[in-house]
């Protein structure tokens, strides 16, 4: 089987999601897709390496899964609608099982996102993914890092930590408590981007990222583009029960400061906007962390209220380096 | 240096290119991009890997100046205008030599094309480099493989087979006779693509793509998505005098029938069009090679019109597979 025919038998198949959006669809040279009247497109490209972004014999469902899902939270933190994707593939071998469950996890959420695969490369070498995925928004509505003003709320959504305890639960393999960590698990291996949410926040946040590094390292990234600092209560971090039954209350806390892979949106919101924060939908819940401050410094507070210096390090900060 | 200060070092630089058609660059969770009216967008994602598209050992410019090489040839097959890439890369170390030439050969392309580099994912791992490349088009206006009718020329640009026997004057490293094969050398290393031949080919040609698996393979996937066949004469495959010399008469014939990575386009139009076409500019030359036939197989005849049976086989037609 040369890579044509991978491609069509994984790829293209006849049920294969498409829409009006797109013109030309993959087979071309290129896909040529259409962009609504008074719509902006919103474009990011992740990579994502076996042993590095998801465990090695990781299976092919798990590897689409966490691919996809990095790659929506991109879009819903500018708060955009998903348009369309593209999938660059590079497998060491044609492995039926991994390539069936790889492109049929792509294919549900290419359906679910009204989000068509567009065109893509397979290649033969180590194992990585890198996917590029196209929103779309209104002209001028895209939610930015750089807007943050002083005295603003900061805000995050669901729980964090929880991927950080899955990656913990899979790695350790804990299998005799498998259906006790599930939710963990799944947290981890197939993470749920914050699309309606982040559609919500156009007019409500003055800025946005997805928790995809940890909660402070992505927080201070907002705080860096906006040119503000802040200060974060740590006890009001949202943690999960299961994530607290995993690591304890103080585990749990710092997995929720600096666990990567939440895929929640921490945003930041005018204090006028409190109670339009508050009807949005229940689900997911939304949490009051902290507050922008003048001082550009990341201040995180313990429940007594004392500045903790220990979250305000360096490495803790910057969240995973594939580079030291 | 972790990866953020790779960036910023090497790709977030102050002389970096951009344009009116970019809303929000990099640095944000996605780049924003505008459509000018009236347009559509074209999008392609092609992976090069250390060993098979370029060299074990390659400099940075070359992995460059080959991976954007491809990438903007596929816009140019369709007739587009780039607009924007972004560049997904991974390396095993940060190498300061590899990183600079790679870089800046990126930042000229970026440069002459106006195609501002928007964003992207760098990641340590073997070797790899993801450009995905996004072009506008005149909605409706995008040239497709599919469009070509019985009785049409085949037309292709510039010189065939020089890209394959440059690799082989690199992969034999013939060193000693380097100024003698500078040419060819740099066709592989440095493939230029044909974006204005595309954009002078709309509402002329009636189907294009361009040569990157090789002449005879390409020309049968345009046959393939428009149900037709053609009769290609081998002795009218134009080929420079630099290829005769490395590899004799036929030995260039058969590199410009099947060798790869040329990035000239091959295209069909409708024999009302020849004066058109022929008064398109000289550089590059266009050579009509063979026409469009109802029978749905790709003839290959000799000088002397016979039918060249070898040339017709599968492997030929194929070019390059990752998998067998």
């Amino acid at each position: 089987m040369d890579e044509f025919e991978v491609i069509r038998r994984y790829f293209q198949r006849d049920d294969k999601f498409t829409n009006d959006l797109v013109s030309v669809d993959s087979g071309d040279d290129c896909a040529v897709l259409k962009l609504p009247l008074g719509e902006e497109l919103c474009v990011s490209t992740d990579t994502l390496i076996e042993g590095v972004h998801f465990p090695i014999q990781a299976s092919g469902r798990v590897a689409a899964a966490r691919a996809i899902g990095a790659n929506l939270s991109d879009l819903a933190a500018m708060g955009a609608t998903p348009h369309s994707c593209t999938v660059a593939l590079t497998i060491p071998e044609v492995n039926d099982d991994w390539l069936s469950g790889f492109a049929s996890v792509l294919a549900i959420a290419s359906q679910d996102h009204h989000m068509p695969l567009v065109g893509g490369n397979l290649a033969k070498g180590p194992l990585s993914i890198t996917v590029t995925i196209m929103g779309r928004v209104a002209a001028g509505e895209a939610l930015l890092r750089s807007g943050a003003c002083v005295d603003d709320d900061i805000y995050v959504s669901g729980c964090l930590g929880d991927a950080a305890g899955g990656l913990k639960v899979v790695v350790e393999n804990l299998e005799d408590t498998a259906a006790r960590y599930a939710t963990l698990r799944s947290r981890y291996q197939s993470p749920l981007a914050r699309i309606s949410l982040g559609q919500s926040l156009q007019g409500l946040a003055s800025a946005c990222i997805d928790v995809s590094d940890g909660f402070l390292a992505d927080l201070s990234h907002v705080l860096k583009s906006s040119g503000v600092g802040a200060c974060v209560e740590l006890d009001k971090l949202p943690v999960s029960s299961g994530l607290t039954n995993l690591l304890g209350r103080d585990g749990a806390l710092a997995a929720a400061a600096t666990g990567g892979d939440d895929y929640e949106l921490c945003f930041t919101a005018p204090k006028s906007m409190r109670q339009n924060i508050e009807k949005l939908a229940d689900d997911p819940m939304l949490t009051r962390v902290g507050h922008v401050t003048a001082d550009t410094a990341l201040r995180v507070n313990n429940a007594q209220g004392l500045a903790m210096s220990d979250y305000a390090t360096d490495a803790s900060l910057k969240g995973y380096t594939h580079f030291k």
